[in-house]
């Protein structure tokens, strides 16, 4: 039966994902999209509900798509048009949706010595940021990120979307300053920070394949406790009248150099 | 005399400026916030109208630059609290803006031998992505950007949100794939374009100081006319699934190798 109504109980669920409150209350989010409902296909066990709008469903790749799920057994709803519609996150709804768990890892899980490369965000505020971290991460074979006190949610739509499929493999832990100081101090984690005041620049360094690389909010920078953490701050030169990059760009910056270097590693 | 009425002519043609088509007809755009409104102040002669709400102007910095900015006699317009928030680009609006000229270069005035590094888009869609860019460009000094065929516009209130004042220090020329192409063949400007199906990696290139750096669309990539004016495509590497990385911070990985290298090369 497909449901019509968006007064529907389940449909007005689906809608309050929107709100991260209720994302935290059921432990779910919501991803629209043939690309990324198939990489959620990767792991089935975290598919909770997926939404199918037939009538939108004009591609084969999307009915490809829907055949393959379908032999997963998973719960399916399928909706009009309308009510597809109204959960809002695409101009153009392809007709496939679906409603997945959060992953969220403990700190007490990784082990400094096999941990490889992950990012540390300090209070960060933008989703679209936070997504688009994600994706540069996935890129360079990052693994996972420490959320650090007050952060945006990594699975806000903004996030899901601009991650383009990568909050399926990035690990996500939710932490405080005082947790990762003391973390840092009783494991001796490489961790490295960027500031724009710092007086080592951020290729002048020989970074570790098992570390930690620190950012700081858009707005404030990284907060003293954590800059305290780290074994080296390092700054990107800039030209000009410039004193920073988007926090997206510096982390992918510093992220390449990372990446290069154990490439280089690697092949010599 | 202070506006309060949302309705005043005035008022209402400022808000118009949200629409590309009113942008581009009164060859101005709207600018909000007090950083900003200093970095416009440089080029007072572009400073069409300064906007004032003197209940907002709460920050001591906020009455320096207005002391500033009067001496310097460009007609002020003193609204309403109210009237200011219409305009509606900041949640917490500080009670200074602006409408500014918009300023456009031409191909012609570009001079090949001393141009020194630019960024040619192809037909981007995001103004979030052109801001970003802009920003990077300022802290690497890039001089402007090539718009190529149908861009989104620098002077929308994303772009220039975005870009943190770079707006006011990169140039733009509107263009076609097809004249650049033919500019390109008459003046034999190096050109390099990204693309992750390139075979040369985007730190094998030893790239000249007077060059364009071409980035294609965030759909599309760059179109065969301009893949073939680019004296080498060269390639991001990238780890495990990902084909892409986002077109801001793609651009951004690029311009920081070229600036890196010709920091190395001033430094030798």
């Amino acid at each position: 039966m497909i449901i019509t109504s968006t007064a529907n109980e389940q449909v007005k669920t689906i809608r309050k994902l929107r709100e991260r409150k209720y994302r935290h209350e059921t432990n779910t989010f919501y991803i629209e999209g043939i690309r990324i409902v198939r990489e959620a296909m990767a792991t089935p066990k975290r598919i909770q509900t997926l939404i199918v709008a037939p009538d939108l469903l004009r591609s084969a790749r999307a009915e490809d798509a829907l055949v393959e799920i379908t032999a997963l057994d998973v719960p399916v709803l399928e909706v009009s048009p309308l009510v597809f519609e109204s959960f809002g996150l695409k101009e153009n709804p392809q007709g496939l949706a679906a409603v997945v768990k959060q992953s969220w890892a403990k700190l007490t899980a990784v082990k400094p010595e096999e941990m490889g490369l992950w990012v540390g965000l300090d209070s960060i505020a933008d989703p679209g940021n936070l997504g688009t971290i994600m994706r540069t991460m996935d890129a360079v074979g990052a693994k996972g990120i420490f959320l650090v006190d007050d952060c945006t949610d990594p699975y806000d739509p903004s996030a899901v979307r601009g991650s383009m499929g990568a909050v399926f493999s990035v690990e996500f832990i939710k932490t405080t300053a005082q947790e990762m100081a003391n973390w840092k101090r009783a494991k001796n984690v490489p961790m490295f920070g960027t500031s724009d005041a710092a007086k080592t620049g951020y290729q002048e360094v020989a970074y570790p394949k098992n570390m930690i690389l620190m950012m700081g909010s858009e707005r404030q920078g990284l907060q003293q406790e954590l800059m305290r953490c780290c074994d080296e701050m390092v700054a990107i030169p800039m030209t000009g009248k410039s004193d920073s990059l988007n926090l997206a760009v510096a982390t992918a910056v510093t992220l390449y150099e990372i990446y290069n270097q154990q490439r280089k590693n690697e092949a010599a």
